[in-house]
């Protein structure tokens, strides 16, 4: 496995890291001030400064922009707001071209009270993703299907392992690695008794678009909010690492941590230092 | 599938689901009394009034142990640990006899500090069950994995899906269902991508020994204590408990409720008579 010691360059910034205290262009010179060699912004940042506007002081900074955060849900018990949500994410392809994104990031929704319960909402994001697909290959922008912790799968999303994607890309995009894959994130999937052998499927279909890191704290108090900086929680980010690095993946490690309690408290600056500490010792 | 109206004798009370208020003897009669068929008691509640006294009255009481609740883990970090676990485990299996329980469930111990990770906890949970399955199988006292959900795998449980306690099933007792199996509880594996199919092997293998129920609330509150009754979240009951009964389980349904600010502070019998109705109306 490589060591990230001095590779700050191959490190990314999840702006939500940083609690979404100040606007987009602040941030950005912030995490290339740090020495981070990339960037995953949001939607209403972006859409907050323009689009256009992000990506020449993107390019002029030298960041890569690991993936951009995030869909809108393709699930929804309301067809009026599924057709919404599909208008939202083929115009934040637009944005992402402008970006110059890596990837657009798929975080498909949860069952809510879509019909036939989590079955149902499973053909909807079937549906959804494979609508969205057929545009995102007009733009050249890959989708990113993001698995989450099935702690999620009520209200954020019923994608919840790595094997689960993977089907849904081998079904929509057989033979389009390039244009349909995941980002694979420790705290979503650490637990996941297929860890290995997914990691490995996944890598060498050539469908790792992204991977994120944080930690996940042994006592969670707050099911979104209160995720753990790396080496502060249970997560064998080494081993995880050599899995998706053993199964190929080149691109870069992006930080991303919900925290309100704690984090988003620390002056942002001093979040990036403990980050970078924490990228080159624990992961 | 069969219908639960009128069919109380068919269900049962995990006795958490009063919030363990009161002594067990006052809890068995209210439960009998409601006219449930069954009731799954704890340790410490057994503990508290002796096993055997227990044992008479659930017998005078013609209530079913649909289980009894539950191991110390099999996973942690001090050897020292582990082994007086051990110990206590098989005390209960003892106690588990005198109840005349269906089977003793196991609830396996999270990563909290072991070497190694989910991996290494893994491997001390493989070898616990291991164990206490001699123990257990002199006693013909079955041992039920409960697979508990993947946002415990931190601090409670790294035994995450159906598939996986099926997989150590089969590992340490491949030719003996009746003494090694699995309880199945709705909360825990809901949104599992894999139930249909999971449960499927499971009920065919003949390994099903519980069936627990409660809900998922759409906006879970606390990760342990803020389960919904029947009806209130967003789980599909009727389609779960259809799963169950078409892999062959003919056993007790049974309740099982952690809910400290909401069903915790509602007096028992009105707790009783609300889960006697969703039983009926909802699973």
């Amino acid at each position: 496995m490589t060591s990230l010691e001095g590779q700050l360059h191959r490190c990314a910034i999840n702006t939500a890291t940083l609690g979404h205290r100040e606007p987009l262009d602040k941030t950005l010179d912030r995490i290339a001030r740090a020495g981070f060699g990339g960037i995953a912004p949001w939607r209403h940042e972006v859409e907050a400064i323009g689009a256009k506007a992000a990506g020449r002081q993107v390019r002029a900074l030298g960041l890569s922009v690991t993936g951009y955060c995030r869909s809108a849900y393709f699930a929804a018990a309301d067809p009026a707001e599924r057709r919404a949500n599909m208008g939202a994410n083929i115009a934040a392809l637009d944005d992402a071209v402008e970006l110059g994104a890596r990837c657009f990031v798929l975080v498909v929704g949860g069952v809510q009270g879509v019909k036939d319960g989590v079955v149902g909402a499973r053909a909807q994001v079937q549906d959804g993703i494979g609508a969205l697909y057929l545009e995102a290959r007009k733009r050249g922008m890959p989708l990113a299907i993001e698995p989450l912790h099935p702690t999620y799968a009520s209200d954020r999303s019923v994608v919840n392992t790595i094997s689960q994607a993977i089907t849904l890309c081998e079904s929509i995009a057989p033979d389009d690695p390039a244009m349909l894959g995941l980002a694979v994130d420790v705290y979503h999937c650490w637990w996941d008794p297929d860890l290995a052998a997914s990691i490995a499927l996944a890598g060498h279909a050539g469908r790792i678009m992204g991977y994120h890191v944080c930690d996940w704290l042994l006592d969670t108090q707050d099911r979104l909010m209160d995720r753990g900086m790396m080496g502060d929680g249970i997560v064998d980010l080494r081993g995880f690492r050599r899995l998706i690095e053993d199964a190929g993946y080149t691109g870069m490690v992006e930080v991303e941590i919900f925290s309100a309690q704690r984090w988003w408290k620390v002056a942002q600056d001093e979040v990036l230092a403990v980050c970078a500490r924490r990228l080159q010792s624990q992961c």
